[in-house]
C-alpha cells in the first residue's frame, strides 16, 4: 500500500519562488517566518500526514464510523491519531495566539491542511470544522463564550461543529425551522433537527461544541430571522469542568458514498426540555456570522480538492511507473514498457499534475490575500486583498472540487481494470472527492455567489483588477525570448479575451436577465478557474524559465514545471473560448424548456 | 424508491421517426417487423425491466454476490429473476433462429439491452457475456461445439463467459500465459489463471461455458500464438446431460467499486489434471475470434452507458420535480419552488438528457448498420455498413461510457448533499458506471483503435463518408425556414470543420509521428462522439420541426426534442473546436516530459 507523501518541493516552490511567503512576511506578527522555519513546519506536517494519517485512511474507509444507541465510535486508531495531532499542536496552527494558537498565516496553514486532506480527508474534516466554530466564537462570541470555549477548542481538547442544514433547509437556509426559546437568564432552549453534521458525534474528545442556527420566537421570516447559538454536548461549569449532558442526541449517522470514517450525524436538539444554548452576537444576525465561518470553510473545501487531487495523482503516477503493459508506440522492436510510456497515460497524468499545481498555487495566492486582508497595515491593501478573497473563494471552492472529482476519476482510469477494485485504493479517492462539490454549498451555489455578489454587484470591478494582474503576467511571458513561453502567452491572451467577454455579458445582463446569466454561472466559474489557474501556471513558467537560464541544478523540477505549464496552456486554456460561448450564448434552451418537457 | 421506466417514447422516436426500423425492415428475415410488433416487444421488455429487474438493483448493490469455498451465491431474488428472464425468451432475442433464437435485428435488441442495463446493470451483464460466447461458437465453433452448446446457451439454460485477462495481460493480450496441452484426442488440457471474469462463477444455471484464450505448446510468441477454447464448468455427455466437474475453480471474487451483484471471478484452470478444453476454429487464431466477440461486447458496453445515463437522468429529473428549495431567480415575491426551476439545475438536466438521447440515436444508427452489414443482399451496402460499424464501435463504446460517468456524477450533483447518501440511489449509478470506461478495453484502447485501425489505415475514407452524411443533414437544417435550426446548422458546420481538420492531422501524421497522434487520441474520440451525436440530434430536430409544422398533437415531446437539440448544439458542439485544437496542437508537453519529471 503506497502512502501519501507531502509534495514538499512544489509547496516550497509556491511559497518561496512564487513569492507568497514574502508577501505575508511583511505583515505584523509574521516577520520571523523565514523560509527555513516554514520548511521545518511543512516537513514535520508531511511526516505526520505520511506516517500517522495516511496509514489510517484505507482502514477508515473500510471500517467506517459506527453508531450505537446515540454514541459514535470512530475507527480503530483514530483516537490515538487525534491525540497525537493535538499533542503536536497541529490543531492550533492558524489560531489566535491570544488563546494559545500559533498564529501562522493562512498561506502556510493552508498547505498543512492540504496535507491532512491528501493523507486522510475523513480525519482532516474534524479540525476543519472545529476551526470554523472557533472563528465564529472568536469574532462574534461574548467574553463568556470566548473564555469558556476558545482555549479548549484551539488546543483540540474539544471539537466544534456547524449546524446549518435541516431536511427542508439545504441550500436555502431561509427555511430553517429549529427554534430557540429564551429562558430568561440569557440562555435559550433549542429544539429541532439538524442533518449532515460532520463530526456531530464522536468519541475523540470529552466535549463537542455545536454552533447551531435557530429562530427565536419573534424572529422575522426568512434569512433575517436566524440566530446563531453555541450548544455544547456537555454543559460547562464556571471552573471549566464538565457538567450535565445537554439535551442534544445523535439520532443516527449517514451511510455515505465516501468519507466513511467521518461521522455525518443527524442531531436531535430538545427531545426533552430543550438543549441549552448561548446566543452568539446579536439575535437575527446568525446567517451573517455563519457566513464568516462558511467562507473560511469554503476555502478549506477547495483545499480538500487540492489535497485529494495530489493524492490521486501520486497513486496513479506510482502505478504508471510500475505497471508493465504493451510496447511503446512507434518502437521498432516489441518490448514491454511501463505504461507511463504510453502517450495517453502521459496525457492523463499531465492533466492531473497541471491542474493540481495550478489549484495549489491559486489557493495560496488567495490565502496570502486573506492574510493581507486581515493583517496588512495599509487599509487600502486590506480592502483590495479582501476584494480578491471574496471574488476567488467560490472559484477555489468550486473549481478545485470539480477538478478533484475528475482527477480522482482519471486516477482510476490510469489503473485500468485494477482501478475498479477497492483494494487498489484509487476508487476511494473518487468516492471521497465526490462530497467536495456538494457540501458547504454546491458548485451551483458557488457559481451563483460568484456571478451575483462577487461580479455583478460591483459592476465587475474586482474581476477587472484580477484580469489586469493576469494581463501583466501575460505580457511578461510574451516579452521573453522563448517561443514556448510566447505560445503560453498567446493562449493566456486568448483566454483573457474570452474571460472579459463573459464578464461583460454577466455585468450587463445580470439586472435585466438574471436567469439567462444564471444558466451560464457554472460554466463561467469553470472558465474563471481555468484562467486563474493559467495565471499561476504562467507565473510558475516565468520562474522556471529564469531558474533554468541561471543554470539551476534542479533541472528536472524546472523543466517539468515549464512543460506542465505548457500542457496547461495547450489543453486547459484551450477550453476557455468554448466555455465563454456557452456562458454568453448557451442559455436559450435552458430557459425555454417547459418543466414537463424534461 | 423510484424504479426505472423504459423511455419508450424516445425509443419509438429513434426507431420509427429517425427511420432505423425502416432501414432494417428491408433486410431478409425482417419484413414482418412492423412498428406495432416492435412496440409490443419493447413494451413487454419495459415491463420486465421496471417490474422485475429494477426492484432488485438496490438490493443487489447492498448485498453483492458472495463467494464461499469456490461457490458463488448471487443476491436473493436473482435466480428467480433469471428464470423469468429466460422463460420469457429474452435471452434469445437477437440469436440465430436456427438454434431457437428469435433473430431480432440488433437495432431492436440493442434498445431492449439498454433497458436491462438501465434497470440493473449487474443483472444485464450475465446475458451480455453469454451472447458474446454464443457468437464465437456460432461463427467459429465446430459442429460438435455448436450442437453441444448453442441451444442451451441461447435459451439461457447455460451461461457463457469470456476469459481474456490475466494479471500480467490486461490491455496487452500478447502477454497471455495460460497453456493448452493437446491430449491427443482432439481435446486440450488448460492450465493457468484468469482474472476479471464476469459471471465466471454463479448459481443461476447448472453449467457455465467458459471461452478461454490460451497458448498451445508450439505457439509463436505474442498475439499470433493465442488460441480460443471452450472450457465448460461441467463436462457434457453426448446426450447433453452433465458429466464430471471440469478442473476449473473460482478462487475468489473481487471487491469492487460498483456492479456488486455481478460476480467478477478469479478462475484457476488446471490446479489438478488440467481443465478439458475444446479448440474453437483453428489454433493461433484465437485473438481474431475473440475480437469478433469483443466488438460485439464493446458495442454492448456502449449501450450500458446509454442505459445508465437514462437511469441517472430519470432519478435526477424526479428529484428536481419534487425537491422544493429556494425561490425562483428574478421572482418579485419570494416563494419556494421545485429545484427544476433553477437555471443551473435545468442546465444539468439538459446536459444529461441531450447526451443520453444523442447516444441512444447514435447506438441505433450503428446497430442498424450492423444489421445491414450482416444481412443486406447488396454486397456494396454490406461493405459500406461494415465500414461505418468498424469506425463507430470505439466511439459508441468510449464516448457513451465516458458520458455515462459524467452524467451519473451530474445526477448526484442535482441531489445536492442527498446525492452522497447511499440510500438515495444516485451514488450507485456513478459507482456502476465507473466500470464501463474500463472493461472491454479502456477509453484509451478504444481511442487507439479509432485513430489507428479505423482512421489512419484507410486514409480517412470511412470517416470521410460519415462526414459527408453529416454535411448533408447540416445542409437540410440550413435550408429550413427556422432561425433556431439554422443556428444548429451553423454549430454543426463549425464542428465539421473542426472534425475534418483533426482527421487530416491524424491521417497525415500517423505514419511519421504516431506518438504525437496518439497523445490526442482520446480527445479526438470525444470530438467524434460529440459530432456524431450532433448528427443524430440534427436529424431529430428536423423530424420534430416537420411534426410541429404538421400540427402534431405531441407538442411537448417535439418541442422538447427541438430544445434538446438546441442545447446540444449550444453547449456540446461548442466544445469541438477546443478539442480539435488539443488534438492538433496539444501534444508537445505530453511527448517532451521525461518520466522522472512527472
Amino acid at each position: 500500500m503506497s502512502e501519501y507523501h507531502a509534495p514538499l518541493r512544489d509547496m516550497q516552490f509556491v511559497l518561496n519562488e512564487l513569492g507568497y511567503l514574502d508577501q505575508v512576511r511583511e505583515l505584523p506578527g509574521c516577520n520571523q517566518l523565514d523560509a527555513e522555519l516554514v520548511e521545518a513546519i511543512l516537513g514535520e506536517a508531511g511526516k505526520f500526514a505520511h506516517g500517522v494519517l495516511s496509514p489510517l485512511n484505507t482502514q477508515g474507509d473500510r471500517e467506517g464510523a459506527r453508531w450505537c444507541d446515540g454514541e459514535v465510535s470512530t475507527v480503530k486508531g483514530w483516537r490515538e491519531a487525534y491525540q497525537r495531532f493535538i499533542d503536536g499542536g497541529w490543531n492550533a496552527l492558524s489560531c489566535n495566539p491570544e488563546f494559545d494558537g500559533q498564529g501562522l498565516p493562512r498561506v502556510v496553514s493552508a498547505l498543512v491542511e492540504e496535507m491532512w486532506n491528501g493523507a486522510n480527508l475523513s480525519f482532516g474534516l474534524c479540525p476543519m470544522l472545529t476551526r470554523g466554530a472557533i472563528e465564529a466564537i472568536e469574532l462574534r462570541g461574548s467574553a463568556y463564550l470566548k473564555q469558556t470555549y476558545l482555549a479548549k477548542m484551539i488546543s483540540g481538547e474539544w471539537t466544534g461543529t456547524m449546524n446549518l442544514t435541516e431536511p427542508q433547509a439545504g441550500s436555502d437556509l431561509a427555511a430553517v425551522r429549529t427554534r430557540a426559546e429564551p429562558v430568561g437568564d440569557g440562555t435559550y432552549r433549542i429544539k429541532g433537527q439538524k442533518i449532515f453534521i460532520t463530526y456531530g458525534e464522536h468519541d475523540l474528545t470529552e466535549n463537542i461544541v455545536h454552533l447551531v442556527l435557530a429562530r427565536t420566537p419573534d424572529a422575522p421570516a426568512g434569512v433575517k430571522g436566524i440566530s446563531l447559538f453555541v450548544v455544547p454536548k456537555f454543559l460547562v461549569h464556571s471552573d471549566g469542568s464538565l457538567g450535565a449532558r445537554n439535551d442534544v442526541r445523535c439520532a443516527s449517522i449517514e451511510h455515505k458514498l465516501g468519507i466513511h470514517a467521518s461521522p455525518t450525524a443527524v442531531l436531535a436538539f430538545g427531545d426533552h426540555e430543550g438543549a441549552l444554548g448561548w446566543l452568539v452576537g446579536e439575535e437575527n444576525r446568525g446567517l451573517e456570522y455563519m457566513f464568516i465561518m462558511m467562507n473560511a470553510a469554503r476555502f478549506s473545501v477547495g483545499v480538500e480538492g487540492v489535497g485529494l487531487s495530489e493524492r490521486a495523482y501520486q497513486r496513479a503516477r506510482a502505478y504508471a511507473h510500475e505497471r508493465i503493459q504493451g510496447s511503446e508506440i512507434g518502437a521498432v522492436e516489441r518490448s514491454n514498457v511501463a505504461i507511463i510510456r504510453h502517450p495517453d497515460v502521459r496525457r492523463m497524468l499531465l492533466s492531473m499534475k497541471s491542474r493540481t499545481e495550478a489549484m495549489r498555487a491559486l489557493a495560496c495566492a488567495v490565502a496570502a490575500a486573506m492574510d493581507c486582508a486581515e493583517r496588512h497595515l495599509d487599509p487600502a491593501v486590506r480592502q483590495e486583498s479582501q476584494a480578491l478573497v471574496d471574488l476567488m473563494i467560490p472559484v477555489v471552492k468550486g473549481w478545485s472540487t470539480e477538478n478533484a472529482v475528475d482527477i480522482a476519476s482519471l486516477g482510476i482510469q490510469i489503473h485500468g481494470g485494477m482501478g475498479f477494485i477497492e483494494e487498489t485504493g484509487a476508487a476511494q479517492h473518487l468516492r471521497d472527492a465526490r462530497i467536495t462539490t456538494l457540501y458547504e454549498g454546491t458548485t451551483g451555489i458557488q457559481a451563483a455567489d460568484l456571478i451575483g455578489r462577487k461580479i455583478a454587484r460591483d459592476g465587475g470591478k474586482a474581476i477587472g483588477q484580477l484580469s489586469k494582474q493576469i494581463y501583466r503576467v501575460m505580457e511578461e511571458l510574451a516579452w521573453t525570448d522563448d517561443p514556448q513561453l510566447q505560445a503560453n502567452a498567446s493562449a493566456l491572451a486568448r483566454a483573457l479575451v474570452a474571460l472579459n467577454a463573459s464578464v461583460e455579458f454577466i455585468v450587463s445582463h445580470f439586472a435585466t436577465q438574471p436567469a439567462r446569466v444564471a444558466a451560464g454561472a457554472v460554466p463561467f466559474l469553470e472558465l474563471l478557474g481555468i484562467v486563474a489557474g493559467g495565471w499561476q501556471m504562467a507565473r510558475s513558467a516565468l520562474v522556471a524559465h529564469r531558474q533554468l537560464k541561471a543554470g539551476s541544478d534542479d533541472q528536472d523540477f524546472y523543466r517539468g514545471k515549464l512543460l506542465t505549464a505548457r500542457f496547461y496552456a495547450d489543453q486547459l486554456l484551450a477550453q476557455v473560448e468554448s466555455l465563454s460561448r456557452v456562458v454568453v450564448q448557451g442559455a436559450d434552451a435552458v430557459l425555454q424548456m417547459d418543466d414537463q418537457q424534461f
